[in-house]
Order: structure tokens, then C-alpha cells, then sequence
């Protein structure tokens, strides 16, 4: 058993007005050390796989075909052993 | 200058409607490994501040104040050094 961990962000090129959103607000609420944010999106996928190398590769399979859209986000994936 | 990279996810007792659409959707493509799904958010926060501790409740604050719904969700924060 894996728990597959995928952070999928906006390319640094795209444009995130849901990010200046954030940044806008927290600005309004006193925050005044803050620059820049960027939201993206979190996911925690439980693989029923005991191998480590097939669970990495299903989970980037399932970013390229569902969970990211590859023209403007980029994602990244962390594996976490939930049998030790 | 550091970058508060903040989880946003909901309670584990919360009922997650996009995670389980999610996996439906994985499931209907074929991954039949996937055994749950859940769906959360993913903020990176630049922050002129010099100071790790500062830096540190700052994210939290703004966690509590406006990224994280106290009544469902549930966050952490891990903090990148951006001068090192």
C-alpha cells in the first residue's frame, strides 16, 4: 500500500488570478510581508500496489491523463510507504 | 525571504465529493489500484521576512484567518529557506 502524494501547480509562466485573489486579500487583512502566492491543487492517493516503482509510474499516468492539464500545470508526485 | 508552502486538506471525518469523484474517474480509466481519494489545496506563499519563527505563525495566522476553514479542514506548513 502506497499513498501517493501529487501536488499539481500552474506552469511559473501562467498567470494565477486565483493566487492574486489570496495575495489581494491577505494584503487587506494586515499581512504586508507577503509577495507572491500561488494556489494549486493537493492530492492523496491510496494505491493498493506493494511495488514501489509501478505505484510512482501509475501515479504520474494519472496526472498525464486526468488529474493535470499538461498545457498550462505541472505536477510533481511523493511516495509514501504505508506498510512500514 | 522564505516560501511557506501550506496543505490545505479536509478533516479525515469530512465526506470529500470531489475525491470520490476523482476516483471514480481513475477507476473508469483503468487504475484499479486506486482505493480512495482525497482532494485538498496547495498554496505557495513568498514572504519578505527574514526571520524562520516569524515567518512560521505568519503562515499559520493567515491559515486560520483565511486559507483554512477551522470547521472542516485542516493545514500544515513547511517552510523553504529562499536565501540559502
Amino acid at each position: 500500500m502506497y499513498l501517493a502524494r501529487v501536488y499539481v501547480t500552474l506552469k511559473p509562466t501562467v498567470n494565477d488570478p486565483q493566487g492574486i485573489t489570496v495575495l489581494g486579500g491577505l494584503k487587506s487583512l494586515g499581512f504586508e510581508t507577503v509577495t507572491e502566492v500561488r494556489v494549486g491543487k493537493f492530492l492523496e492517493i491510496r494505491l493498493n500496489e506493494a511495488d514501489r516503482k509501478r505505484a510512482e509510474s501509475e501515479a504520474k499516468e494519472m496526472c498525464d491523463r486526468l488529474l493535470a492539464n499538461p498545457v498550462i500545470e505541472q505536477y510533481s508526485v511523493e511516495l509514501v510507504d504505508l506498510t512500514e
